[in-house]
């Protein structure tokens, strides 16, 4: 296995964070590049999810990864395990990425060779949504076993985000989480919210879930 | 029930969080009161673990919870029904609890009629571990459906901290989670670091997590 390039973020030097957002994201269309902003708790199974998405979509599109991670370089190796070119952003502690640490990693992974790039961000339910990365669309993940009423606890997140994935349903029968709950209270912060219940594991719920990126990529990429 | 009591707090005036905290602390040790502040991930379980823990404690000791929390009373209303006072902290958006807003709670609680108190910090394993709250200790709780690899990826908050529970072994046959990882992971981190696997939902490893702290609190509060 090569071995996985890290770099690491600064702190940006932006101090109009939108600004430098809109700015990545006119980048981005213009290289026809779509950029998704994946978030969750740690261990919601963003990593997994994405493995199995890259395996499902790698011989339609050219995707790149970039996983960002205060240390380690454990998820870079698995995506890039899966097929796709991936890098390692190291944020030095940081609890989020901000849209000027985002575009060092564009620029390091060489967006514009790619349809879709995914930035993995830092695993946290919080700060993450409070910086526009740039990204075309933002999504969420929340897994079963953190329950259904983290709507109500984080609710930025629920609101910045377009898409909401609800994974590791295969374990639904041993947790106290209801879906309709969940979807109730997402759809109180914000009512447009897509809503994909899977599971990274089975493959349970992905179609819908990947005809929906497909559609979201394809119509960014269009001319 | 109770109206649960809401407190907003504001982002601390105080430039060197690091003397504030020893202010708290001192102040502490000073009225015998045993402040822990209990981090971990969204929905790893430390509502669930207060709960149990209060109910098996709160005829030896007088406990009071301070709920952090970005939004909304659930967790604060779920403690008061367990039989402990509680108070809710809004932090307005903040993803953490620096030494200033823990005063602002411990003033409103009114910390000096308890022999424990907790903080419940906001669920987050990266912002909470960058600032001392003057807490007596630090526990943090990783449940097994996070994942094995979190003391590698989020490596401050195992290195802060002075116990880790670990919880939810009660679904260990359903996720691919290896114990012995975790532990040689955390120790990585922390050699001193106390674990202790628990299951909140059904009560299994509780007794030696609280030994650990009847016997925290009663050092702490010795003459």
């Amino acid at each position: 296995m090569d071995k996985v390039r890290v770099i690491e973020v600064k702190q940006s030097v932006f101090a109009d964070n939108n600004a430098e957002a809109e700015r990545v994201r006119r980048q981005l269309k213009e290289d026809k590049t779509f950029l998704l902003n994946l978030m969750s708790s740690p261990g919601a199974g963003k990593t997994t999810t994405l493995v199995r998405t890259i395996s499902d979509l790698k011989n339609e599109m050219n995707i790149g990864i970039m996983e960002a991670d205060i240390d380690s370089t454990v998820d870079a190796q698995t995506v890039a395990e899966a097929g796709a070119k991936s890098i390692q952003i190291h944020t030095g502690g940081m609890c989020h990425l901000d849209a000027g640490m985002t575009e060092q990693g564009l620029i390091e992974i060489g967006a514009e060779d790619f349809d879709l790039v995914v930035l993995e961000n830092v695993g946290n339910l919080v700060c993450p949504a409070e910086f526009d990365t740039g990204a075309s669309k933002n999504v969420a993940i929340l897994s079963v076993p953190e329950g259904h009423d983290k709507p109500l606890k984080y609710p930025l997140m629920f609101e910045v985000c377009h898409a909401l994935i609800i994974n590791k349903t295969d374990v639904l029968p041993y947790f106290d989480f209801d879906i309709e709950k969940v979807v109730e209270y997402a759809h109180m912060r914000n009512p447009m919210l897509k809503i994909f219940p899977v599971s990274a594991k089975t493959g349970e719920g992905f179609e819908e879930w990947e005809n929906w990126l497909r559609e979201q990529v394809s119509t960014w990429n269009e001319v």
